[in-house]
């Protein structure tokens, strides 16, 4: 028997930020790994998980999401990384190791049958480039391929010369739009919550930045549009910035919808903002389009994954993670995606006993280990 | 010497109704037309003008829309269809018939030479069709390519079974994207006005309609939806329409974003109505476009003037026009968009003297002539 620690989904939280022991809490069940029914699923000993605002949406109750809401008492489920303890499924035996976009936030779940097709093979060679499991949930996980396909789908080949804003240029993703585009020759100005975010997407090669807390967006993205117009707008948050970034657009303008997380939180649904200017999406002709990654991984993955791991491993591509070490350790995690004190790609390395076999050595050292 | 009437701009008018009489103003110069200066310009005399909606923009001042602001004092211009008397352009001469996008509503107008290049030449063999003039300003004009083109640019191929949704479906745009989306097989529900228009557009072969002042739109919408969603939205109104699509539509739904009718003229810019339910953009990834016309012209004329000219004149089109004749019929005319009142697509032939010449010899016969 083994103690399988679990982050429970507690209680359902329309309105306001998640609350620790509240919205989520910590659990436990004794699980005998060997014995345990399976009804025709797979065991997993979980690895790691990603953290995404996304996962606000779901803890709201039956809103009408294209993920189900969590279920009160049961495990709050990721996007994860996960080893197969025992599999009931043809094609998956012990030791494989397994993206899956439903893994709990605990030491082991059993994944019913009918999940199994979703599964994709981690090939465990890619660690051999140096980089951590949790980046294989970040940006060449998820976040990146975020970035990457919804840049390749929406807008097709950026024009060097053009200008692109972006919101929420610190995050997992936004991090990572800055950097293609400006490797693309592409003019960037970026908007993040705190002056030292701003000074690291800089770094990345934002031209310019806007801490949206202090600064006066609107005026930033008027005198950066110029006489131009913002040829793109990758907009993670929605709101107020979506409307600023409308009102700046260039005409033919192409607008990346990825998140609206200035709505997730809202305490009414009438707080959320909504821009109050899209008849200028018919003058201007804009292209607004919402992106889910999972529509158009079949069609990129295999150019994805030829370019954006190597790319990582030889530092052409930056990314800062946010990397909290074990079960009970995400609801803190989670929390900071939306108060902005997150660093980075939020994840959480779940199997902490065998840190320097996904390359997080150095990075559990002196770490606080939950649980 | 003629007495050239005209329709001047008397008015800057931000919110409300245009106010014939108030806003714009019956009035009149004299024209030695065979000696004005034109100064290296054309002089026009002037045969039939198409009235849009979105001209009332253009009469709010300088609001930053994408066509200049009328001046008061000055003849309001439309699109429209003249006769060239003399032209200092070369390529340009007397006789010529050209498609010109501001055409002053008055008799004569000599346009500068600035403006000749946009000028495109009405092949007059086109009448013997027995399609009227104003139809090359409807549904063979701008109208039509509006419906033709936005539907092969921003949706592509129509896919036989989907669901559309067309809002100001009995006017100009709209009835030809009922009768374009029927013809290839989708299935369509459209809004209007008034019974006796959604009783026209059902005639166009809409399978269903909803009078969205007397009906429940948003239950019409989601009953229409079952199980799919809604495929496709034809926005030419915006507001509670453009939301109630939103919350109604199908996964990778498209919205072809033609117009902003339901925000025109309010009273207040706090009165329009936007939709606040965007973060579905992102979750259904839908794709919101905008479109104006003339960004597709050269792309699409050739195939447009090859296909739908011939099928209005056997028949296989439909189109209903609301056509008023003499200068000073505009003002009326121009109200009639705003209050539903018009009968299709809107147009003054100015030119009543040769209603014959241009095949509306049937129509001006016992009609209202005014001036």
């Amino acid at each position: 028997m083994v103690t399988n620690h679990q982050v429970l989904f507690d209680k359902v939280t329309p309105t306001g930020l998640p609350k620790p022991g509240e919205t989520t809490k910590p659990g436990s069940t004794e699980l005998d790994i060997d014995n345990v029914p399976l009804n025709g699923g797979i065991l997993t000993r979980n690895i790691a998980v990603s953290l995404d605002p996304t996962m606000r949406n779901r803890m709201k109750g039956d809103i009408g999401y294209f993920s189900p809401p969590y279920v009160v008492g049961q495990p709050v489920t990721a996007i994860g990384i996960a080893e197969v303890v025992r599999s009931e499924v043809n094609g998956f035996s012990a030791g494989d190791i397994i993206y899956a976009w439903s893994v709990g936030i605990e030491e082991y779940t059993i994944h019913p049958a009918s999940v199994a097709p979703t599964f994709r093979k981690f090939d465990p060679t890619l660690l051999k480039n140096g980089l951590t499991i949790t980046t294989y949930l970040g940006a060449a996980g998820m976040a990146g391929m975020t970035a990457y396909m919804s840049i390749k789908e929406i807008i097709g080949d950026l024009k060097p010369g053009n200008k692109m804003f972006v919101s929420g240029a610190a995050g997992a993703v936004g991090q990572l739009v800055v950097q293609i585009c400006h490797q693309a020759g592409v003019k960037v100005i970026a908007s993040a919550g705190t002056d030292e975010k701003c000074a690291f997407v800089r770094s990345l090669g934002a031209d310019e930045t806007i801490n949206y807390k202090t600064e006066d967006l609107p005026a930033k993205l008027k005198s950066f549009a110029a006489d131009t117009g913002i040829h793109y707008y990758f907009d993670n948050v929605g709101g107020d910035q979506l409307e600023a970034y409308i009102n700046n657009a260039a005409r033919y303008g192409i607008i990346v919808a990825c998140g609206y997380i200035s709505g997730y939180n809202a305490d009414k649904p009438e707080d959320v903002v909504y821009p109050k200017n899209l008849f200028n999406i018919v003058t201007k002709e804009l292209k607004y389009q919402g992106f889910i990654v999972s529509s158009f991984i079949p069609k990129w993955i295999g150019k994805f994954m030829e370019e954006v791991p190597q790319m990582l491993a030889d530092g052409k591509l930056k990314n800062k993670e946010d990397v909290t070490f074990g079960v009970y350790g995400a609801e803190d995690a989670f929390l900071r995606l939306f108060t902005g004190d997150n660093q980075g790609k939020v994840a959480v390395l779940i199997d902490t006993e065998r840190a320097e076999k996904w390359n997080l050595k150095k990075q559990i050292e002196g770490a606080k280990v939950w649980k």
